[in-house]
């Protein structure tokens, strides 16, 4: 089971504890960025995991190698050279005061990537699955043909596609984001969204829910799903619902559209150690259990319960185990010490 | 909008984490002190803020006003000299574990200080408002002699002055402290007391709220309020009541009377990174409030929320913007991240 | 008041904050281990306590021998000498995932330890009260007849002797710990156990609480209390009950059977700081108690205060003073800062 | 005495100790830059400072603003907006293994900075000093008429003109530098510069240094600040003379070249803690000694002293005091303990 | 180019900064291992490597491993499961005061591991060259037996085959380490050795020099580089010579015996960060070199240069690049900043 | 062989590495005191010892009073009450730049002790030596009487009475010193100084050696020496030599008169870790060398190795073994790996 990930993967400075920007005297560093994220995912359960990207030469573009390579994910795909890492800096919130993320990803390596750094035919070999998010072709003019290249050749290999919509208001508008991807999505599998991307990208409005308030309706999410798979043809769309009581308490659930069929997961009340990843966490766990043949109302179950895992760990990425995850599937949620 | 603030600054020394005294082989350390927070909070809200003392002129003394400057206080009238800084230690509890702070501010330069060091028709020069606590006259037999000239030129000018009560039982007692507040009061426009203060100072009992127990009676501190203001002619009175449910988990609000109108905030269920200076926030909030000229009700919930944000910040210090309070007042406290 | 243990003193390397074992980059080391932590616990209280074990001559040896000693408990009982110090590694779970223990104390100088290494008579001179744990006699072939000699001197000289159950399936079988302690436990006065021990020791199964649930039903553990009693003639029996609701909430309470009296417990909702070491300040705490001649309504109060902080505190070790335990036996559990 | 410097200040992030990048899990932060750096030293010794540059409005820009005003340096100066903050990462190296820096300041807020940003006349304002580094007109077109407007105000108001002429070939080439830095010297009343940048600057080539080898002969130097003097009429020409032994071993001494008259500093074997911002010291140095109107081999002396003690500091900053410059330069260099 | 290294990867310990064993609250840990540190240095030098070993199943052992293949090793090689990964704990010393090294290894997963772990056709697959050092034979009866196969199949194949000699008197004793290297060295081409290896492995004492008092002579080495390559019929014969001056200060060069040339390196004076893992950077460093065929006289030049760079780095790992290693060899010591 | 020391037991906070103290974000802290030093040194190679003074109650006196008994020092006569810990300041120096000491240490709760405090006839019990340094009866006005209360107990058990004359010219004159210490000198046996002590104290200058250049002259010293046995009937005079090369680097050694007999030590060049405490461990070796039986060339050579190593250990204290200062003694300066 082989899958491969394409996107960019950052510098992610934050500060330490709940210190504020100002604060702080020192970053946790750490490498990060949505599909890098899903494939330590994916590595961390047991498959094979490729990722493409593009790092400067110099030593910061080597330590994000380094850092993805340490989590076993194939790095071979990687082009080397442009003139940055993209950055993100991180100040993590507490109760009533919200986590900030500030961007500085203009004009990275991957950003200035273009066509010639990445051989389709080469990087998919072998796969069994091809996965990137939103935030991909919204990085520069070129990458929505990027994109779209690989889409191609993965439908011609009979590879399975999928993307999170992943919208970000910082990267590029509704209109830009709403035409790119409705360019791209014919051509994908299995589409992932949160409860707020159809809205965003699509303009896809179905219900009453007040994400502000943390009061999510399932229904409502069930009438989206099916526009977005009305819309564009997707075998499934799974959406990930997050009910926001505070910076750190959070419910997190999800459900599968399966052609007609619905699945509803678990809903976790989780208190939170790092939010950040957690959608590419369920993104990896969803791939995974697709691949393994799971049935879709385990697969979404497997899915959540990868996710939620995710959020009491610190950084971006997912090092949980196959066993772990079934183990909370299977309803092991005390948090009783292991030994 | 110029802000002076009187008081002492000292070196907090905190164990890290949950780390008890007894565990420490290191220490945090940062500068703090009821008025000289209430002075970074007003400049980190947008106000020109004042910080009047006095440090020693060794290397520590140079620290504390460093860290204070870094946060846009003018400290033009801190005088330097006297012995040594004041020092206090503090551990941070958590659950049942309440947090525990060792003062050690005996003989500090600021104890020591005399009315020789500071000239209030300088310091008080532009300025819109004076502030201090009730802990400045509790620390040496001359300070609140020197508060009170300080009042007085305040008047004179018509500046606006206010007071938080700020009862500390290991500094001076009941009857000390009801004696020299007794005779500030009178020069004071807007008085600011927690759960407790009114009670330990002046004696005012006025309900059966169990703090121990964490449950506030708002209707009691109302008649709390109308009783300060009837002994003192305070324009206003604002409360702050805290319900400890434990270390960790506190329930926040407050009420404030002008003339016979009372007005309540919103209460929060703040999940604590760092209780020491949340009152001072509240100072630093209201302050800013009245002399912004926002309408009672707002201004008691724009303090409230001011000092909510604080409990979410390690430190004395509340380095919080003017949108980050007005956007936690206008509704947005789902804690979700913002990028 | 003198307070003799016996067992083994561990190396603890936990992973700093929530960090998973594979991002560790620095370990957090301390001593502990259930005997240990006991006499730390004693000796914080105010008891005298010595500590009997072995550890390697080396730095090692010496380091967790300082780190006891730090405490005030006497060290003078512990023997030197053998290959190494035994170790267990600590992760720290969060919400719906797991702490983490992975021992590896295998080989060490404890565990090669022989009954030439201690003379019991010397060791419990003085002695009031001599405690071990199921871990003591599981940790090699000779420790059960050391325990055995180590019961019957004590005996002998009239000393209160406890034994906290303790089982730990990575030790041994449950069939090898049943027939060890079947053996021990007519020599045992004080038998203490956790909601699991007794069916995993002695196969009492009373009642339908399901622990992975964190649902416990304090009438179950009476009757398992009554046929520990029945089966090996204990004067008093302790049972800690504990829920667990996730890695950080839990609930929190005990029982003793005082002959035929059942005497239960307030029961606290900790959030917890960390786990390990618990039960052993429950037993450390009971102790006490017992010695100090609490009644058992007060005494079972005590311990599990004084084991309800210890969840507060980072480290195996449990070091609050008798004026905390009894602050919040006496109700102080708003853990409102005390300055 | 008030000294104004101009250019970008930085985010600098470095690996802890000699930490390589590929082994960092976290960075120390703290600003940084040389005319920043200069501005710090001048108001460590006592001078008044104030730095002109331009940072974006987020917390990143607010952070680097707050460490700069925490040193005493007037930071209304700095025009807020733009893109982002530059950011520099520094690997400290040790014996034979280099340091090395890898700038990522492109784009930034500093470098997209317009002539609309500043109004000198304003910033200028009782100014008796200016000076800017041959990094700030490198980092933009704009730039080298913003500086040139500087100078030429500052001119209209007889303050004191210095440059460091700072060549760093990853900013230009040294036909750019040459060309932009030839019409900006004549407005230049003292020219700064090490063992290396007229040759790269000018093409200044006098004598046979060998500076790989660490082996510098002043008289070289002599007749390459002649040069430089007579080149662009500099009232003063300075010239730091590094001799590198190993990473941490450097010999460091300066020259001064006043009209005819050269004076020679001391020259002091220095083990390095930080050595990034080694030369700005010496700027900062210089410029307070001629200001304080120091007689010229003193003041040669008094700057080298300066940036001797920075060396021994770690970060871009020299936080020492005049008191601390004279008694090294008065010959107290045993480095015993001052109690 | 592709090396295969095996030995026993542990994890290090190591007290923080110069912190004694008994001081310690955190330990800082990373991997390392002879073979492993040989491995990591060949991969980041450009070759490719694969290390070969046995690790335990536990997250420790996964830890381990993703600390190896962080760096670019092949990690497909290493065996997972047995008891325990094996650990050294490492106190820095400083001037007078030695570096301690306490290992506890003993019972680990590769002391335990036995030929059927080990499938040398498939390991030794495309191998250039095949190296160990008399650590992996000393860990346990079974282990000569395996280095012997897997020396006899890398015979069979035409790989280099190299061995640093290693000697370790807390695991063997000289008598034991003489006859099972003396079994071992006919199947191997190039032998590396310290200064004092020859002597305690095989008893040749060729010279005066006084290796306790940091004074070596180079005449004496080549007579041991020629016995043991008329003894053993090594195609290459390399020893290390380090002169210690104190902890941290040394002397490092190196001689290469080429038939009956003898080649002798410059001689580097360190300021040295971490001397673990330098002999192991000299063995990578010189297979690299030969691989890369390199003549004798550079060789020799590029593992002395290679390894000094070592001396500056924390940790057993070198992660020097080749460009930087040519540059010391190229003449560049001077420390100066890259920029 | 018992050892009691008497003097005050601090609070350090140190700035961590080489931070200066307007740079720190927390303080390293650690017990430290110049005759608890000793007591610990005396502790660490075997003795028995025993440390007599005065702590708070509160939390802070605790963890002063833990970090001492962790090294193994009898407590027991450590009084408890009064109003603080005393605290002194450590900012690390470096190359030109001088370490720093700011005290704090006025009001202590050892400051402000009486000689009710201390039952002398207990507290030196079966000992064989009592200590202290001149720091100790400058501390209050009382301390003088009680200081000579104790020498004269301990000579009329015959116990060993040795002096630090350690002067600090920040908490006396050098008048009140000479005056006080002259009274009590006649009561002592061993009296120990440093290079400048006897001219500070009782104004005894023997030569020309310039202390500030770091140029000793041993002859001098031999004199002063002389002159202070000559003056007060010391058995043995032992003086330390310090040469200050710069911040980090000094030579040191030392020289005993015993009688007519002068004795010097060897001269160790260090390289410094840790500067303070080195007098201490200095007396501490002397004591312990001397209560041993070893012949005085010995003892002085024992004295200068034990705190030529303390040197190179962070903090006060000096926690090396008997078998550490044997084997520098000895010969073993070479600072090679022991493993």
């Amino acid at each position: 089971m082989t899958v491969v990930t394409f996107g960019e993967l950052m510098m992610r400075l934050s500060a330490p504890g709940h210190e504020r920007f100002v604060q702080a005297a020192h970053f946790n560093v750490a490498p990060g960025g949505a599909e890098a994220n899903v494939a330590v995912c994916a590595a961390s359960l047991g498959a094979k995991a490729r990722f493409v990207s593009k790092l400067p030469t110099n030593e910061l573009g080597q330590w994000a190698l380094n850092g993805l390579r340490a989590y076993g994910v194939d790095t071979a795909g990687i082009a080397r050279g442009g003139p940055r890492i993209g950055i993100y800096y991180l100040e993590k919130g507490a109760s009533q005061r919200p986590s900030k993320v500030v961007y500085d990803r203009a004009g990275s390596s991957f950003a200035t990537a273009t066509a010639a750094d990445f051989n389709w035919s080469t990087l998919l070999e072998g796969a069994d699955a091809f996965h990137f998010s939103g935030i991909t072709p919204a990085l520069s003019a070129d990458l929505p043909a990027i994109v779209e290249t690989a889409l191609i050749e993965a439908r011609r290999r009979g590879i399975l596609t999928s993307c999170d919509l992943n919208y970000r208001r910082k990267l590029w508008t509704r209109e830009q984001a709403g035409k790119v991807m409705s360019r791209l999505m014919p051509l994908v599998d299995v589409c992932i969204a949160n409860e707020e991307d159809a809205s965003d990208v699509f303009g896809i409005h179905t219900g009453s829910s007040d994400v502000d308030k943390g009061q999510l309706n399932a229904e409502d999410y069930r009438r989206t799903a099916e526009e977005l798979q009305r819309r564009f043809g997707f075998s499934k769309v799974a959406i990930t619902l997050r009910e926001s009581l505070s910076a750190e308490d959070n419910n997190w659930s999800g459900l599968l559209l399966d052609g007609t069929d619905l699945h509803l997961s678990k809903r976790y009340r989780m208190h939170i150690v790092d939010r950040v990843g957690g959608g590419d966490s369920f993104s990896g766990g969803l791939i995974y259990a697709l691949l393994d043949g799971q049935p879709p109302g385990r697969a979404i179950g497997f899915a959540v319960a990868c996710s939620c895992l995710k959020h009491s760990i610190e950084g971006d990425f997912n090092p949980v185990s196959l066993e772990e995850v079934n183990s909370l599937l299977d309803g092991e949620a005390s948090g009783r010490v292991q030994r």
